[in-house]
């Protein structure tokens, strides 16, 4: 058990895992910042080119595989098996992303470790800008309007009003419920699935596989925030694509494996989907030659709909730590049965 | 004079003129319906294909050009010098849009005729979400990704924050002011610059040719929104156009005469400027082969930005001409000597 502590984090030994290394030594100087006293250090396998110096001279502790007690907490993204070998008494782990469906997947997590989710932490507003770019997208006959200058037309097209574009948002979690309530306070009609009853400001909440068709069938945009469970892996199907309104567009900014790709491919050739715009994907970077890479009217992003703000994101890993000594509740603790 | 008159207009004669047929007998229908006592005419030159057959049925009133007693207050767009002719005793014109420079210009038009601006009447809410999208275009590196999707690439752009962007309005007017504070209360920094001192919440307002200099230089994305008057013309020149930050991006959605379209060219190729949105043009549609109608860096829509919209529209000229008859002060009356 991690001792118990001060605002300072006396006594307390962190570990910051991260592939990517700057990122990695971002998170443990913000984190050392915000817990002065604590021990804050990097964890890296050897591939993954360690500075183990860097975060010595920072915590004055002599670290290096092995040689270093383990930490209290974990914190960081896509751990190897390894880092938990390496620090087998681990209080919590605290990802630094809202998405933890690979975490749970890993075949060395320990079964019992608490896993605690980022919650949004500046996410939710990145996704909404990114949505609301969408909408506005489709309001405003973008891609006609592009497709018009090419061919040298002069065409007004109808005005239309954020009331002209129903919106349906699949996940009304920390993320999928802002974006919800935010695009509703704009004038979108917007509905939300959920795994159960929700209730949003202005949004019209449904929930449970009898009100899913009937979701569906109101959603000119269908935006998926959705975590990635056994139940919303391939939830966009053929079926589900049919039962959205003609010429509808997608947009997923939550995980690939919620889309059959094979039939978003035939949605889009059979006119059903006016198109996609995709910032996630089954492979990441989606493999080159992969039908989506060049199709017309499918728009990609490198997952970059919600980039994690490491400033806000290690306070909020700071607060959680501190009520986790204390023992006080928290918020974003993962319930592995479910899935997220 | 017009007689006095009750809610519904009782004794009031309106007459109606618009250069498209279906608007002008739209915005017959909505007057008549929000004054049905008033005698509501449509007028049209013979050549611009007037129905007098369905005015005169829906009116009671003999129409046809001379036999007819002519109108109190004359409403639409773009009336000839024969609307004029024909009705010769208006009390006031009142203007179906925001942009009465055409007006202004028309050798026809009574020296003291009042005439009077629409307010709004749905367009605010239309050039935000208008300039909202070019702003989240920016934000989003849009042209960019675009970019690199044709190309195969899949780099991650770094992630800017509406704090990374600053919005330059030119025009704090009815809409201009909307604009700017909505704009600012998404996090937008925004400024904006008037002919004289303004105040609107969260926004830098300029004033004066001496800030003009200062105002341009932290404008990443310029929006023009101001009228064209003797002072607007050929406002973004070269001068300008050199005092903007590198890259930035050009909006119009006011008049394209504020624009000097070769030095918009030559900042363009120089790559001082990113590119331009551009929804109004110095001749409208824009001739086929400018220069403007297949540059890679410009976006183009046919003066659409915000679209008249008649219920409103006809809601604000009816408590307006209601208001005139009483007495009572109204806003929107044109200055003809500052020319808006």
């Amino acid at each position: 058990m991690p001792p118990s502590t001060t605002e300072t984090g006396q006594g307390l030994r962190l570990s910051v895992v991260h592939p990517d290394p700057q990122a990695r030594a971002e998170w443990r100087r913000a984190l050392q910042s915000l817990l002065p006293a604590a021990q804050v250090r990097e964890w890296a396998a050897a591939a993954q080119g360690s500075d183990p110096s860097a975060s010595a001279h920072a915590t004055g502790v002599s670290p290096g595989p092995g040689g270093t007690p383990g930490a209290h907490y974990g914190v960081g993204w896509r751990p190897p098996a390894a880092f938990f070998a390496d620090n087998p008494d681990l209080a919590a782990f605290l990802a630094a992303g809202a998405g933890i469906d690979h975490l749970l997947a890993l075949p060395g997590l320990p079964p019992a470790l608490p896993i605690v989710r980022l919650e949004d932490a500046g996410m939710a507003d990145q996704m909404f800008r990114y949505c609301l770019h969408e909408a506005l997208r489709r309001l405003h006959h973008e891609d006609d309007y592009r497709a018009q200058q090419r061919a040298g037309g002069w065409q007004e097209l109808p005005a239309r009003a954020p009331a002209d574009l129903r919106v349906g948002i699949v996940g009304l979690g920390a993320l999928g419920g802002a974006v919800a309530t935010r695009l509703a306070a704009l004038g979108f009609p917007v509905s939300g699935f959920a795994r159960g009853l929700r209730q949003l400001p202005g949004v019209r909440c449904r929930h449970g596989a009898a009100q899913w068709p009937a979701f569906l069938a109101e959603a000119d945009l269908l935006v998926l925030m959705a975590p990635l469970t056994p139940e919303t892996r391939d939830l966009i199907d053929a079926a589900a694509l049919a039962a959205l309104p003609r010429e509808a567009w997608l947009v997923n900014v939550a995980r690939g494996e919620l889309i059959d790709d094979d039939a978003l491919l035939a949605a889009l050739d059979a006119g059903q989907l006016a198109g996609a715009t995709l910032d996630v994907f089954r492979i990441e970077p989606l493999p080159a030659g992969h039908a989506f890479r060049q199709h017309p009217r499918i728009r990609l992003t490198p997952h970059v709909a919600a980039q994690t703000l490491i400033a806000p994101g290690a306070r909020q890993v700071t607060d959680k730590i501190l009520r986790l000594q204390q023992g006080l509740p928290i918020s974003g603790i993962v319930q592995r049965a479910r899935g997220y």
